[in-house]
């Protein structure tokens, strides 16, 4: 069996094949040139009509304490078998580059670099498994929560999804980007205390087994807890649960409140109908009905439209693990390096595929704001060199089919990125939670609503600049000269 | 904004209703009544014939470092408002209990228990969250690696999708799960370093464009690096990848091994029958070629049918997430409780959907293995005070479908639950990663291979004792009357 060594680091948390390519180019000299990666991806998840960017709090952590521990090396060294002077070297990487990024928050679309990376070649290697893992899963997750809310409206959405989370990071960072989406509380009391979010839960079904009586633990609970949700299906929601709650609720008046009743299986639509009613005819207008059981925005738009009297929505499975759509595909892709004359040089990766065909050169994103009415006309993709804010006239063209095209005169540039890392320095200041919470909300209202509809959205406009897209072409012409000379 | 507190415990891994039950429970003095808990999953995943468990070692640290710290109880006195002698308590709690589970690696079927808690209320209750959260993965993780190597058979398979993971957890621990069930290596140093899993790992595309030449890469790739395997796709798999490195392997010779090529996209069937043809003309027989690219079993067993000339497997996205059935509902079940006199008492939670009628009671699984034939009849399920072992003949039976019978009298009865934690202390004696592994393949030899085939496999029987089956019964009865009863 081959050894094992603490877990004491994140250094490690990346492919062996980035550490080997690191091992080549500091062989060759080649590990200090600068190197620009945008990382992005290519299609939207759920088919919907916009992304909700999350990771970036998680990344700052990540690359502000990058370094290789003593047990890190000694793995590299004893197992993997590196020789000391490429591990001397890997003793003292740090980042010292500069990473520019969308806010958390931000409305992200496809083909878009939400970060970029201008770092020494291989700093900015190193980084890209973690930074990829990260924002994979954070930004699928705030998606799918934005996507659930939109349906929800201004209802309360809730995650309750712990125990199906795909392991413990999942539950906690999860949670925070369903948060950043518009849930507003969560059951994971731990996300609570890191983060700040509110949390929420009464009991459960193990509660009234374990008082063997569905009155006796109703009681219970309600004489310890002033605000009281019960839990009504552990045996019989209509012929049980609801009225056993409802006597519980007339015997102790005041000395509790009401707040709810929990439906947690069963048609929630019928439950939830017969359940108001009996409610309301108790005098228990106000009482809440909350309802979870394997819900997404697909299963609560279809109770919706029968009517379902549920008031609050417990998201779980669904919303934790992306069940629709499990993986969102960023890639992160060199776009440019120094050459051996310390010249920047693009780069391009062409395919068959033409969608991954990358995109060359250092380039800036923005959102392309009509000024007469406050929405957005799509993203533009520009040079770095390149101003928009200072242009008088954009056109807009789209990427593939290139005679759809307009020109835009009345707009405001608004530049996505944001330093976040410069010359190795945390520059940038965090906003707080609520407050991305917040943006993400505000961002929504500059999209028309044929982006924002959850089935058959229109495809928002991600554009490249003139330049940047003649750029482009030069670039695989060159590289489809070299293919087609050959080998020889 | 609600306060932020430092992340430094897991003892909040759980949902806040845990705690409010558990402060029910302990108003009450029911805190310390013995408890007895069944975690398991219903149906399998994937529709396959057996499930692979895994996910005890992250259970065994979780549950011997169970403690509040400081700042999880500043959290819930300054946020949540518990009051100071809840809290006070809390302070106390360990796990005390006793633990019995399934080893890794061990089959598992569904409505059989997985892990046993028997502890005092307060403290199998709070932990119930965590546990789940483990499991549902690693479990769902090693029964799809089990799925994925089932059908590759003897070829090497690789773990490569920790950039589509759901956060660092998933990654680190779903490779240990994907290697529990049969995968060989992982592209994840960390999960290299922590668990002694072989890493594999050569180079990307990234560097073929940083060298801006794929001459130049490979050679680069070759000076520091004796076993070489190329990537080849980065312009043209068949016009520039595989004839470069063919023209890199012939310049150096025998400085190098040519170890293999690897294939990351477009048609695989196609690409490596040419390659191969390529590779075999050269005179490299013996270079391998690697495929990856959004493979899972079922592409695999696609592609082996068109006589791909595939060596060695690499599996990211569709395995690490579970992309085809992204969750494992695994639950956890009162089945017994200590009443006011101090006599355990069976509990039951009844459902409008049988499938969720629990089984009540302390029970032990056993698997019946034929002695003529080494296979296996069947799980097992009986109760605490029965001994399959010690009986001449037993009647396994269908428990839904009870007219479905049969007596076997030819068995060993190989009992699969271990004792893990006893009043608190961790007795258990862990097995490697290794061994763990090789556990899991043995098991399978025991399966008939109608349960093992990856399309429609025959349900395997999990049966009730007639004891146990007698005892539900009993349990649904008295409930149903109960119910039937009504509310006054």
């Amino acid at each position: 069996m081959s050894k094992t060594y603490y877990d004491d680091s994140l250094a490690l948390h990346t492919d062996l094949y980035q550490i080997n390519m690191t091992e080549s180019y500091w062989n060759d000299g080649m590990h200090t040139r600068k190197a620009v990666f945008d990382l992005y991806f290519r299609k939207l998840p759920f088919h919907n009509g916009y992304g909700v960017f999350a990771g970036l709090e998680r990344i700052i952590e990540y690359v502000k304490n990058f370094t290789f521990s003593q047990s890190d090396l000694d793995y590299l060294k004893e197992v993997v078998g590196y020789d000391e002077p490429f591990l001397e070297y890997l003793s003292t990487l740090r980042f010292t580059g500069n990473i520019r990024c969308m806010r958390e928050g931000e409305l992200v679309f496809g083909n878009e670099p939400i970060i970029r990376v201008e770092a020494p070649l291989a700093e900015a290697q190193i980084i890209e498994t973690a930074l990829l893992n990260i924002v994979n899963y954070q930004t699928l997750i705030a998606t799918k929560a934005s996507r659930i809310k939109q349906v929800v409206g201004e209802q309360t959405v809730m995650e309750f999804g712990t125990r199906r989370a795909h392991e413990l990071d999942a539950a906690i960072w999860g949670t925070r980007a369903a948060y950043v989406g518009g849930l507003e509380a969560t059951s994971n009391v731990r996300a609570g205390k890191i983060f700040g979010i509110p949390v929420s839960g009464t009991h459960a079904h193990s509660m009234v087994q374990a008082y063997r009586d569905e009155y006796e633990a109703f009681h219970a609970y309600a004489r310890r807890h002033k605000n009281c949700v019960f839990l009504v299906d552990t045996y019989d929601t209509l012929k049980s649960g609801v009225p056993t709650a409802i006597k519980v609720a007339k015997e102790l008046g005041d000395r509790i409140n009401f707040v709810g009743i929990r439906l947690d299986s069963g048609d929630l639509a019928y439950l939830s109908k017969k359940a108001r009613k009996m409610l309301d005819a108790a005098g228990f207008q106000d009482t809440k009905i909350i309802a979870s059981n394997d819900l997404d925005e697909q299963t609560i738009m279809n109770l919706k439209s029968q009517g379902c009297k549920i008031d609050v929505w417990g998201i779980g499975t669904k919303l934790i693990t992306a069940y629709d759509q499990a993986a969102l595909g960023a890639v992160y892709k060199l776009v440019s390096i120094e050459d051996e004359h310390g010249t920047m040089v693009d780069t391009i990766k062409i395919s068959g595929n033409p969608e991954k065909v990358t995109t060359p050169g250092l380039k800036r994103p923005y959102r392309i704001i009509n000024t007469v009415n406050g929405k957005a006309e799509g993203d533009y993709i520009a040079l770095e060199d390149e101003d928009p804010k200072r242009e008088e006239r954009i056109k807009m063209f789209h990427p593939v089919h290139t005679y759809i095209s307009k020109f835009i005169t009345d707009f405001e540039a608004k530049e996505l990125h944001h330093d976040i890392f410069v010359n190795g320095e945390l520059v940038y200041q965090k906003p707080t939670l609520q407050e991305i919470q917040r943006y993400a909300k505000v961002s929504l209202e500059v999209l028309w609503e044929e982006y924002t509809r959850s089935l058959n959205p229109e495809e928002y406009p991600v554009d490249l600049s003139q330049k940047c897209w003649d750029n482009k072409m030069k670039n695989i012409e060159i590289m489809k000269e070299k293919v087609a000379k050959g080998v020889h």
